[in-house]
């Protein structure tokens, strides 16, 4: 729950209760287990939830109410019996819609896959439902995750938007329909709608949890992960799919328990101001002061470009970060987006995914690896730092969501749409590193929510999940 | 061309003629550019080949004449324009039916993707495309590339096996109907069947090579890479995919040139005898004893267990290597194999397909770990004694493809089928190492071909490949 909260004179306010928490599964599931509940009646509760708000706010792009139904009566079988198969049994989950559901449409809100249903589950879908979650229904992505935007708005106020790729994950928590949603983040798809949603984000370690049957942006740089109610839910989540799909490529996936860990106060934080910080309104400022004076008064010290040389030389790095960042995407992109252009699907990507496609195609194998090779110093100027931290702060966004022209009707040009979903620099940065990060609702400005950014070294999840929970229950 | 050649006194002999050379594309393409032949001339001559060899050999699930006979008249105009797009313009190419071809059906040899047509090239077949090269049709694998086996029969004795999963473009260039096909490796499946049909097999580092568009087996260790008439051939097929799609996950792609490097004589060569060895008949003891005498007639000096404690203790590891990559494997493609089964598709994979599930599906993520990290330190043994070797030598398949008791209608029994393809005992160690491997045929034994491998350390290709040429220059 946000504790540090500000306004900027005269700004436009959204309709965000800082005082209002979202109801987690962590609830749910004590509700079930004591008999208080059942997740059939719990599953009729969130499809309320989503009749009354999802004609406002164009979260779910597909919804299979008879099938969940069926599944939550499964469950509620299973917890009768006192068997449930996991701590997320029962739980009602969206799933960004660049990752194959079964009996779903992947449509990615592209023409080139109008109809297209896989006929197997992803492969973190598959261990969702193994452990007993029920799949209610896909939610709305950019065109092909990286083009047009799709019509979600923000739960929080309808002139603003939800975030970018993971934008309708983010709305269908962040309404309180679910309490927990998959996202993917390749440039900053994850944390920053979950910033904008005022929702828990985790996007695990890159390789920690099984891509498979998700739709391929850049390799190098996709991951999936849990946007949900309460860090609870987003740890569990993360750690059923881990447990059971693996990591991927080669990634021994993740470490610790099916439990979240114990908060652990940490003793240094450094803090990143990353090309963000100069985009930031004086509001954000404020707040982001205000934490940082908690968390000296807590006794933790604060690293920063001011009073570390390394932090100064990572931070003087970190301004190429969204150039680095786009390139490596953008390059790794050219496959599949120009065999869709080249193929029988000519003529069926827009005018903007083909400005962006056309920035990889542009580029030459030694601009990429000229790219890789700025990601590989950030990458080992990180790891001297995160030797000697508990990890990195950071925002989750620069600043609440955006009123998004496009939404209010005010503007008609689409071609540079993606841009007004919000800036991605405080995202560039760990979308690179692979790292672990958490976005934590710990801020609320202008009458939106706003993330606090917490970012660890690769593989260091579950004891920077504790940190995360320090920070929530001592800071939010 | 084969120069140590052996029999086993009582064998079984095949029909390969070790004086034959196949015609490879850079003969024709010396004709296209003197004007002596066009690329649908060379493509005629291709499909009169097709048509003799095929009623026997079955490797080929797929053919497009039309389209390759027009792709083949486009290049002929660029050909007699002075203006081809790369060396492999007009090079007509078989893909391995587990790659996506945008107007062919992907069936991997199962009723799970029966009709399935993808609507866009996988990366290594819009490179090719992008090349220049026809893409002629599909070639056959095994269910799923890991379960029953297709019905491809040896060129060189229709009563032996072609391989295992990249049986069908070994066999296809083998027979000589195309010069170059695509073939995929995960734990041995492009350099044995290179080996059994007695052509060019490379199989560059992994990740070396856009594998996007591949049907996934175990991301760790799926590589792809050129089955070809020579190693001319096999080069410029890497390097114009390489070049046009890049790497896959990070990975900067091929260095060197888009010509293949002039020969170079190893100072040293490391002798491997892996797990295989023991599989051995006493001829291939023979020729491979030939070789390392001829090798060091040449000045090459040859480390191996005998004389090197590095080595002999890298022997001890890989004696582990065929479990390791079959955990490692198994465990990997996990998903989708149990999505199959989970969603709409139960009941179409066979009992042999099953099994492999099954293995996987019974390890915990503490076994993967565990395997993982017998790899690791397999690479680490390996890293170190490639700092002072210019390659490893070891067989390409453990002797010549055996006689499979399927084919000739001999055993009924199909649950292990797969297991009659050849071992792959002296394959496993480097679908874990990840280094670039090359098959090179210059042996042969009981009338059928068989190839020496030259492995190099991750990311030594085009040295590797200046190795190779020497090998088959000096030594075939």
């Amino acid at each position: 729950m946000p504790r540090f909260i500000a306004e900027n004179p005269g700004a436009s306010r959204g309709g965000y209760d800082p005082a209002a928490r979202l109801a987690d599964f962590a609830a749910a599931r004590h509700a079930f287990a004591a008999g208080a509940s059942t997740p059939r009646a719990w599953l009729e509760e969130r499809l309320a939830v989503i009749a009354a708000r999802e004609p406002g706010v164009h979260a779910f792009c597909h919804l299979d109410l008879a099938g969940a139904r069926a599944a939550a009566d499964q469950s509620t079988a299973r917890w009768k019996a006192g068997r449930p198969l996991s701590a997320l049994d029962g739980c009602a989950v969206g799933i960004k819609d660049t990752i194959d559901v079964r009996d779903m449409p992947s449509e990615m809100n592209s023409p080139i896959f109008k109809g297209h249903v896989p006929g197997h589950d992803g492969a973190c879908v598959l261990a969702l439902r193994q452990a007993g979650a029920v799949i209610l229904g896909k939610t709305w992505v950019p065109e092909l995750a990286l083009g047009l935007p799709p019509p979600t708005r923000n739960p929080h106020d309808p002139r603003r938007t939800a975030g970018a790729s993971s934008s309708g994950s983010g709305a269908v928590v962040g309404a309180g329909m679910v309490p927990v949603a998959i996202g993917n983040q390749t440039g900053g798809s994850l944390i920053r709608p979950s910033s904008f949603n005022g929702i828990y984000g985790f996007k695990p370690t890159h390789g920690a949890l099984n891509i498979g049957g998700m739709h391929p942006i850049a390799a190098s740089q996709d991951h999936i992960g849990p946007m949900a109610a309460s860090l609870d839910d987003a740890w569990r989540t993360a750690w059923e799919i881990s447990d059971r799909a693996g990591g991927h490529g080669g990634h021994p996936g993740l470490t610790g328990t099916a439990e979240p860990p114990r908060s652990l106060r940490p003793a240094r934080l450094c803090w990143l101001r990353t090309l963000g910080w100069a985009q930031l309104d004086e509001a954000s400022r404020t707040v982001f002061g205000q934490l940082l004076a908690a968390l000296e008064a807590a006794g933790v010290g604060i690293v920063e470009a001011g009073n570390d040389g390394a932090v100064a030389e990572l931070e003087t790095l970190l301004l190429e970060a969204d150039r680095l960042s786009n390139d490596i995407v953008m390059y790794e992109a050219r496959w599949p987006m120009a065999a869709y252009v080249e193929g029988r699907h000519a003529g069926k990507i827009s005018e903007t995914g083909l400005a962006r496609l056309r920035r990889g195609l542009a580029m030459t194998a030694q601009d990429y690896r000229a790219a890789l090779a700025g990601r590989d110093a950030i990458r080992r100027a990180v790891g001297a730092i995160a030797a000697r931290v508990d990890g990195f702060i950071t925002f989750a966004s620069s600043g609440p969501a955006p009123i998004d022209g496009l939404l209010d009707g005010s503007q008609e040009d689409r071609a540079d749409a993606h841009l007004r979903t919000g800036s991605r620099s405080f995202l560039s940065p760990w979308s690179m590193v692979g790292g672990p990060s958490f976005s934590l609702p710990l801020f609320a400005v202008d009458g939106m929510p706003l993330g606090l950014q917490l970012l660890g070294a690769p593989d260091s999840d579950y004891r920077l999940c504790a940190v995360a929970r320090w920070l929530d229950e001592t800071m939010g």
